[in-house]
This record gives C-alpha cells, sequence and structure tokens, in this order.
C-alpha cells in the first residue's frame, strides 16, 4: 500500500516554532526580514515569492519585494544585492534564479553577503554543504528532503539513497546533507547507464530529474522512500512531479504528492533559516 | 589475468610539458617556487616532503621549506602562511597535513591564497570541485586518480564508479570529478552497510577507506578499474595499499600497485598546479 509523506505537516512542524522566535525578536526590536529579488516576469518565480510572502506573513517575517525589469544587467543587480547587504534591516536575501542569461548568474550568486545568503546559492554556503562544516546555510529545497525524512522517522544511516539529478540547486546538495547522515549516497544524472537498475537499489529514492515522469515503475521496489522534487506543467495545466505517480503508487511505497510534497516545506525552510540569520545579528 | 596500471608512466607524461614549461618561464625571468609547511617532524610528513623535492628537481621547480617547531600555534603558523601568501616569489604554497590537533585546522586552510592553494584545501577551491566551476585546484591525490584513469584510456562516461572513503583529501573530491567526467558516483563510507555488494557494483573502484587489506575479493569483480589509493605500513614495515592485492589480483582486474601507483602521480600533479600559478602570475 502506497502511503503518502504530506509536506503541510512537517511544514507545520517548522513553522510553529517560528511563529514564537519572531514574536521573542519583535519583542527586541527586530523584524525579521527577507528580500526577495526578482528580475523579469517569469511565472514560476511569481508564484514561489507568492507563497514565500504567504508563509512569512504566516510566521510574522516581514517581505520586501525587489523586481526588477527584464533588462537588468549583473551590474545594476549587483548594486541592488549590495544595498540589501548594507541595510541592516534586511536578515536574508533571496535572489529568484534561474536569472536571464545575460546575467553572470556565479557573480550574482557570490554577491550575497554570507549572513543573508539564506538559499545557500554562495561559494561559501556549497563549500559549507559540500564539507559538512557549519558554513552558511544549505539550499532549502534540499533541506526540506532531509526535514521530511526526518519528520516521518526514515532511517538513513547506512541505507542507500540514490538522488537522480546532480544540480546544485538540489541533487549535490541533498546528497552531501544525506551522507552526512551516514547513508550511503548515488548520484545519477541524464549520463547514468541503466537508471532504473541503479535508482531500485535505493532505499531513499531522491527525484529531481527535472522532467516530469521520469520515475517509472521500473525505478521503484516495495519499500522503499520516495521524495519527488519535480515540479513541471503537464498538457492539461496540471502541476506533477518528476515520479509517474499514478503508476509507482500501485507498489508498496512511501512517496511525497505533488504538490503539496516538498514545495510545501520549501519556504517554511526558508522562513527558519530568515529567523536564524536575525537570530544570529541580536 | 591482472593488468598493472602503474603511475610512473602517468607522471612521465605529466612532468614532460612541465620541464618545457618551467624553461620557459625562466627565460622570462620567473623560476616557479613552491613553499611546502611542515609543522612537527612527522615521518609521513617529511616522506612526502622529501618527494616533492625530488620531483620538483627534476622538474625545474624550486622548492622552499618550512619547518615549524610541533608546538607552533595556529596564529604563528598563519602568520607564516601571511608571509608566504604575500611573497611574490612563491607560485604555491602545500601545507603538510593533518596538523596537530592544538592547530585550528580550518583557519590555516583558508589562510593559504586562493591563487596559491595548489592542493585545493581551502573553502573556495572546495566550492570549485563541489560545483565543476573553474575555482582554484583540486586536491593533488584526487586528481592523480583521474590523471591515471585518463592516461589508461578508461571510459568514465555513464560508467558507475564506487568510491570507499568520503574524506575532503580524496573520497569527496575525486567522487565530484568522476562525476564531472559523466560516471554514476557512488560514495561508501565507515557506515555503509554490505560495501562488498555495493563495491561489486563498481565499473572503477575507489579504495581509499584508510585501512589495510579493507577491499577483499569479495569486493571486485572481473572486468573492474582499481585505484588504490590507500598508504599504510604493515608489521613488517612494508608499505601497502587499502586493497588486499594478493587475492584481488586473481581476479580479472586492471589495479594500480602501491607504491608505484597513485603516489607516484600525486606530487607530479602538485608541481603541475605550482608552474600553472606560475604561468598565470605572468
Amino acid at each position: 500500500m502506497t502511503e503518502l509523506l504530506t509536506g503541510k505537516e512537517v511544514a507545520t512542524s517548522i513553522t510553529e516554532g517560528l511563529v514564537k522566535r519572531c514574536a521573542d525578536l519583535k519583542a527586541k526590536g527586530k523584524v525579521p526580514t527577507l528580500a526577495i529579488v526578482r528580475v523579469g516576469e517569469d511565472p514560476a518565480d511569481m508564484a514561489y515569492e507568492r507563497g514565500a510572502g504567504n508563509r512569512a506573513a504566516k510566521v510574522g517575517v516581514e517581505v520586501l519585494k525587489l523586481a526588477l525589469p527584464e533588462d537588468t544587467d549583473t551590474e545594476a543587480l549587483i548594486k541592488k544585492i549590495d544595498k540589501l547587504n548594507a541595510d541592516d534591516d534586511v536578515d536574508g536575501i533571496l535572489v529568484l534564479r534561474p536569472l536571464p542569461s545575460h546575467i553572470d548568474d556565479d557573480a550574482v550568486r557570490n554577491a550575497v553577503a554570507e549572513k543573508k545568503d539564506v538559499d545557500g546559492i554562495g561559494d561559501r554556503a556549497m563549500a559549507g554543504v559540500y564539507s559538512g562544516k557549519k558554513i552558511g546555510y544549505p539550499p532549502c529545497t534540499a533541506e526540506a528532503c532531509m526535514e521530511i525524512l526526518k519528520y516521518y522517522g526514515i532511517e538513513l544511516k547506512g541505507k542507500r539513497a540514490v538522488v537522480i539529478g546532480r544540480s546544485l540547486v538540489i541533487g549535490r546538495p541533498v546528497a552531501m546533507m544525506l551522507m552526512a547522515k551516514h547513508a550511503t549516497i548515488t548520484i545519477c544524472h541524464t549520463r547514468t547507464e541503466e537508471m532504473d537498475k541503479v535508482a531500485k537499489e535505493a532505499d531513499v529514492l531522491i527525484a529531481a530529474a527535472g522532467k516530469a515522469k521520469a520515475v517509472t515503475e521500473d525505478f521503484v521496489k516495495d519499500g522503499q522512500v520516495i521524495i519527488d522534487v519535480g515540479i513541471n506543467v503537464d498538457e492539461e495545466g496540471n502541476m506533477t512531479g518528476d515520479v509517474d505517480f499514478d503508476e509507482v503508487s500501485k507498489k508498496n511505497v512511501r512517496i511525497t504528492p505533488v504538490p503539496g510534497g516538498v514545495g510545501a516545506v520549501t519556504t517554511s525552510v526558508l522562513m527558519k533559516h530568515v529567523v536564524d540569520a536575525a537570530e544570529r545579528k541580536l
């Protein structure tokens, strides 16, 4: 039988603590504040911005939205980020990415001050995730996967975790975080041969291929835990994950739904980072 | 039948090009120079220092050896490193590690200027290896493994590479470098269950467990390529790898010997990084 690992409870358990911490901070005269920087009008960016705004309102985090025109260049964008770095009211900075292709992503990533880099996009944050040392914050989506596994009490030590996807936003960091919890990790990607066979070895499968229905029944074995990180929109305009849910859910697995899985947890993790950053400032 | 993947030819092929590049640099008034910083008198450190010195002499790299007493503290060590950072004659800095336990390793790692960090110990170099972006130099031992695979024409794209060991010196970086060549990577470590079964899946097995004879016949399948990164000394004072060579070599595998494998290539890679650094300065 399929068991759903829904994100809502996980998000609630994360945000419960945050409401009190925000109130405590406000009593000390500090309103935790997140700046969201968007370039252009990408619908996915705007959806994420709305979701983060709603979550922030519930928790007590203030959001400063900075929407820049599509033709903003690297220099202008970095100037804006520098201003936010220098603004003592701002605790965290989220730059919505991918940025338009004319912008130098590496320069922008590293322009965000380490202490305010709440989505872990800078080189120093990456070094922290890679090395397991406490440097900066890990990417929120990767941490959201870990929060789900923790909330549902899924054992990782010694177990086999297979990650499909090697991006810096999710594949690599979640693999490193799984290894830090002593899982044996495997990273698959577009060049992997016999991916279904590799995926089947997993006790925990992280689907972050970035492709709808990439994970079919053949990838899955009974007893597996599947975290579906995908966000795709099908022909009818419905949101689907990277897992062929109808097929896979016939098996005896535990799986996160899309929507209502990882996505529901990511903004809570983001708020946790902002509150952490605000507390560190005091 | 076992085929030996010896390091000597690989080292020769790397250093051949370096001799000419060093001569060219000297003609322009620049002598490529490596500073080796050692704290205490650890025999392994002193052996590596000698090996690097010999290799440097053959290539035409000048070596500046700085031997500090065992009781040197973090502050004093960093002062010495800062001096080398500021010294325009010095192109690369190698700090022999592990350092004595009273020294703050993280502070020392990041004290080495990024441009001179020829063994990739700083956070920025780590971010480079992790992300696949061109930042600094990867750790020499990890790159030595890759050079051996390249020299012997071993296909990596789509193949399964299993790394035993998750250290920042070798396990993690070599896994990332294998993935950059499009291998499907698995990292095993002390907590891995049924490691022999996992290792057997490998087309390429990297043994960096740090434990003599950790890799037995059960880890190995016919046709496998095995890179033995281990350096251990047995009861009779002989150097052995992490692979139980006598047992494993009965199989139909290609394997690096110890000594004469990875270790023979590491100092050549180090010299390559020093020459690269010297050229970049001009």
